[in-house]
């Protein structure tokens, strides 16, 4: 996936205990149909009908899927707007899919009126459209380049820029998301075989959900779920009904229980203290321990030791008058995250663009020689059961074919559209620009969805990156090189990331006998569904918040910033940056290369042990609260594992997303509170003591 | 036990409810002791030698007793002064009586030093003493009648009795301790033999206790026990620790959690919001439902519906000047509470003293006729195992007699000294005052004793109520009848509370082969203990909260209002009342006695949804916050039995005790903080919308 979008995959190590997380939950839902008794799981099934590809498209599938669509869109946009940390939602997904169609199921052979019984194959179809449209959630880019082109964030940056901008309206921005989201998939559609048959390669999240799902339509796995929703629901109503009462006391700028300095007023100035949002409790507990310590740690060293020692130098490293702008504290902020995040995407971008490379090498040496190479890290189902499981699976994944030329015109006319449409939309973007990205974006796309395939990683963002300063550079500082680098970055990062997400969910329904055919068309409805109900979810936050990206506001939108001083560094060079900064940049690039260099060197064993710099630079510029919720989470996740593993395994992530939805979905009654202008009735402040 | 003291006990429908509730956590502790397999208790410890009263008085035994006294002292004189509910802490004391010790022995056991092994006599003795001395600090009346006679108090009450106060001194409260808190333990000495033995009477209290001791003793018990204390040592630390951290958000008379408008501030303003008391979760938890709903209810009754109705009378019906005294809202507050309070209270009254009196009146019949009539609420032990265990039980306690020339000569002195000494330390009490009350105090204890026995329910307070306004009119208003007619109060309650207790000790005694004897000499050292720890605690608790006794003060110490107002009526009669305030006390009281005359009409079955006039009355005066924080135990417990029932009946206690003590001890620490000066830093206040 992505790098703001999910910590949890940041780096290759981290995988290995995201993939164990999940596994480990995959394994005691589907423990009786992978790893007691049943070697094979499509024995486990053989009695059970696939239904044909049009009858996996059923209309209650996307009936549900809409509704997790606008759930998980507000879920998504908030943990965009407040941090830009996204964990994994795809067991939050799974279950909450399979609840409602189950119940709906239920309701249905009651009054004896069900048609089509639920079965993994429309599951499948559930969890593919939801993720194709929370997907543009974050893609889209509203926490990010979007809301980076808005003169709110401009008027932040850099004095020289503060026209360059373009402000968020809802017509582009779904004009905009139509035009360039369905290009990834129709990239990678014709290479589908090769991925998933041919190569084997593993897509470590695609094949968790798979397990996930197919765990559900057993029967010990259909009464786990059962138990995991009710769990998943008890802590669903009281995330949400905590999040309601704190609403009422949040009537002012400083009030509420965010602005709670559980460590002292010393320590909330430098932004330590404990939030009480349950939404980042819950992300802490779905995130890797090693995860949650790199963002203690990097809160520890920027806030806690390096901002306070700048400051003791006001004034000589930066002008005084400056501090809340890029020319000041801020800026140093800014750049030196931007400048980890910069070293760490480029050491696994060379990293994984290596082994992307070297694995297609001897895919195609093995191919030559006559041998069928399983990729890496093959799935232990592949290896125990081979022949039936194998057997089964590439018959259904090859029955409904997706004919090459629907992809090749799809993409070709998808484009021209797109080509002509850009400059439109965006002045200081050219048609040739736009030729250009989408020139080279099928072979990005490629290699994007293989990487992914063999380390469960997405490089879009870093892809997004590397648009917004070479599409930036080109258009140029005085051409409105700004606005012209954050839409090349979209473009980039809509292509790349859909990709690797389709791919992720071929190998879904390649491991629960989905066709690729309803597998492509529910992506395809799902897209759509996130170019609408993206930037309306966006554009009510944006109306009825209208401190988005601000300081003081609820929604901080750091990433608007990193990436709009991103843009400002592309055009403008290092000019912009003050005194000292460049050489704390350098420091911190080098540094993030070396720990990413050091992790790789010295193995598993000891990597667990050392920090994520990507997870580090993520509090340098917004401060450590959320990492303290983030490593309570930690904390109780923890515990509860000691006390009870097997039950912290099972219902640990039901927890987890309990908390998150229910405080995402509070945003809606709370934003339309917003917008009707009814305010809190109280304050919750603490001040210095009262000398009465 | 006592009105104020206990209200779980405050009635005899609710006492079956409070016996259930003990009996069922007995059970579970015990359970393999006397009713699965075994049908004796005392086969199971046959191989066990019982220890010479000598030997069951050991150091360590005094040493731990110390200790816990310090700690119950804490916890209940805290209660007193908060809110006056103090329910059973006889779980928690034995919980950690046995863990103290094994802790020793174990300890001891390693080294190989160890004397003499853990006997349930030792443990008695233990119990026995811990109870005798945080006993004191209830029935000592720092929450009540010593408070009462201060001018602190004084100035909130009537204008005509501002001079008749003796303000808290460390030496006198000693002094006068001393010398009353004796004479209840002579003067049930040589009844003790006919009470436990010949009218076999059940004291429900010192029968659970003993087998809360006795399953300690077994290795299921012990085991049992073991896991409890790890729950009570967590929820304790909880405790303690959430107590220490909401002490820096403190700073200043509105700030903390405690005013926390949780409900609003318009209902905060009226009393109703949770105030994060773990105490009052865990009294709740401990508490049977009925009591919390009826607190519940009186506070809806009162600061829901009565005071604002009268408030709307201001000016008319009282001075609008004279709000906050006796003369104005403040008056209808504590005199329709002490209506209700006197209206129940002579209902028992009348009830337990008819019970007792028909009680003897059988015993004696069937003694004449040469039977033995067991109690009506006999122990089931005794009829499925009567002869074995009682057998021994009964050899066991007539072995060490204690003659009754010791009780009688014992009980002259110490009143010979009393009566010499009283009228110094309180001028207006003069000798033949004492003498009266020393003359009269043995069959009255007598009588509570033997109540007590039957029902479980000690009416301490109640003769304590009877001996203000009767002494303080003897007295006289303008010869320092207030003051008089409280210390009368003092006298008459620790000489029957006293003897209620040593009563429950004896029967615990019995069924743990205690000896008399050292059952004696315990209560004995715990009552010298009590008599110098409590007023040393209460001493700091004064020094450190100069605020006690007012108003907005952390420790409203509503009980001192309310006996200073009675002892006013006594000397004074209804003329201080406000305007309708005599009509409305005698509806209440009359509502008061109606109701209980009801509850008993219908039967337990029908008595479980009638609230408790007493119940009702206690949040009358300081409002409902602390109900709120009951009713969150009651239903953290209820959906905890829910889930669980077992593991709520054997762990609930120990949560409760650990949350109840952890915030009782954080009192320590605290009033050191208070005594030294340092106030918390900081302030959380909730305050109406900022306009910024």
């Amino acid at each position: 996936m992505d790098i703001e979008k999910a910590a949890p995959e940041t780096s290759p190590n981290n995988l290995h205990h995201r993939h164990n997380h999940r596994d480990s939950y995959a394994a005691s839902d589907a423990g009786d149909a992978t790893t007691d008794a049943t070697p094979s799981v499509e024995k486990m099934f053989s009695g059970k009908v696939v239904p044909t590809w049009r009858n996996q498209l059923t209309l209650r599938a996307f009936v549900v899927s809409l509704i997790l669509s606008v759930l998980f869109t507000f879920i998504v946009l908030k943990l965009n707007l407040t941090t830009g940390v996204i964990p994994s939602l795809n067991v939050s997904a799974g279950l909450l899919g399979f609840f409602f169609v189950k119940t709906w199921t239920k309701f249905l052979e009651k009054f004896g009126v069900l048609k089509q019984p639920f079965t993994r194959q429309e599951n499948t179809v559930i969890q593919t459209c939801v993720v194709a449209s929370s997907g543009i959630a974050f893609s889209g880019g509203f926490g990010s380049y979007i809301l980076a082109m808005s003169s709110k964030i401009a008027i932040m940056g850099d004095r020289g820029f503060q026209h360059d901008t373009k402000d968020p309206r809802l017509g582009w921005m779904i004009g905009f998301l139509f035009v360039v989201s369905f290009l990834g998939l129709f990239s990678v559609v014709p290479l589908r075989k090769i991925m998933i048959i041919d190569f084997k390669l593993i897509y470590p999240s695609g094949t968790a959900t798979a397990h996930l799902i197919n765990s559900f339509h057993t029967p010990k796995g259909a009464k786990l779920a059962k138990k995991q929703v009710k769990t998943l629901g008890k802590f669903f109503t009281f995330s949400f009904l905590w999040a309601f009462f704190q609403w009422f006391f949040t009537g002012g700028d400083t009030c509420g229980f965010t602005n709670f300095p559980t460590f002292g007023l010393k320590a909330f100035s430098y932004k330590f203290y404990f939030d009480f949002s349950a939404t980042y409790v819950g992300v802490g507990m779905i995130c890797p321990y090693l995860i949650n310590i790199s963002l203690l740690l990097g809160a520890i060293l920027s806030w806690g030791i390096m901002w306070p020692l700048i400051e003791t130098r006001k004034g000589v490293w930066y002008d005084a008058s400056q501090t809340k702008t890029m020319h000041g504290l801020q800026g140093y902020q800014i750049f030196i995250a931007i400048a980890i995040i910069l070293g760490d995407g480029l050491y696994n971008f060379i990293k994984v663009f290596g082994r992307t490379i070297f694995g297609l090498y001897k895919q195609f040496q093995a191919k030559d020689t006559g041998t069928i190479l399983p990729s890496e890290h093959s799935d232990p189902d592949d290896s125990t059961s081979e022949s039936y499981d194998d057997q089964r699976r590439t018959q259904y994944f090859l029955k409904d074919q997706i004919p090459n030329w629907v992809a090749v015109c799809g993409y070709v006319a998808i484009a021209t559209v797109s080509i002509i449409t850009l400059p439109h939309i965006f002045h200081s973007l050219k048609w040739y620009h736009a030729l250009v990205m989408y020139i080279i974006a099928p072979m990005l796309a490629f290699c994007n969805a293989y990487g992914c395939g063999l380390t469960d990683w997405s490089l879009a963002s870093t892809y997004g990156k590397l648009a917004i300063f070479v599409i930036g550079a080109w258009a140029g500082a005085s051409q409105g090189g700004i606005v012209a680098g954050l839409a090349a970055c979209g473009v980039m990062m809509n292509i790349v990331a859909t990709a690797s997400d389709l791919s992720q969910d071929f190998k879904t329904g390649y491991m629960t006998l989905a066709s690729p055919r309803s597998m492509f068309v529910s992506q395809i409805v799902g897209t759509a569904m996130g170019c609408i109900i993206s930037p309306s979810v966006f554009w009510l936050f944006y109306k009825a918040f209208p401190d988005i990206g601000e300081h003081n506001s609820q929604y901080k939108a750091p990433y608007a910033s990193i990436y709009r001083s991103m843009a400002t560094l592309g055009v403008e060079g290092f000019g912009t940056l003050p005194k000292n900064c460049l050489t704390l940049c350098l420091i911190f690039f080098a540094g993030a290369v070396a720990i990413n260099g050091i992790r790789d060197f010295v193995g598993d064993r000891w990597a667990r042990f050392i920090p994520i710099p990507m997870a580090m630079a993520i509090p340098f510029f917004i401060g450590g609260y959320f990492t303290i919720d983030m490593c309570v989470g930690s904390l109780i996740l923890f515990l509860w594992q000691w006390t009870n593993k097997a039950n912290a395994d099972a219902f640990g992530p039901a927890v987890a997303s309990g908390l998150i939805c229910g405080d995402g979905i509070w945003t809606l009654p709370s934003s339309m509170l917003a917008l009707a202008g009814i305010k809190p009735p109280l304050c919750l402040q603490v001040v210095p003591r009262l000398h009465s």
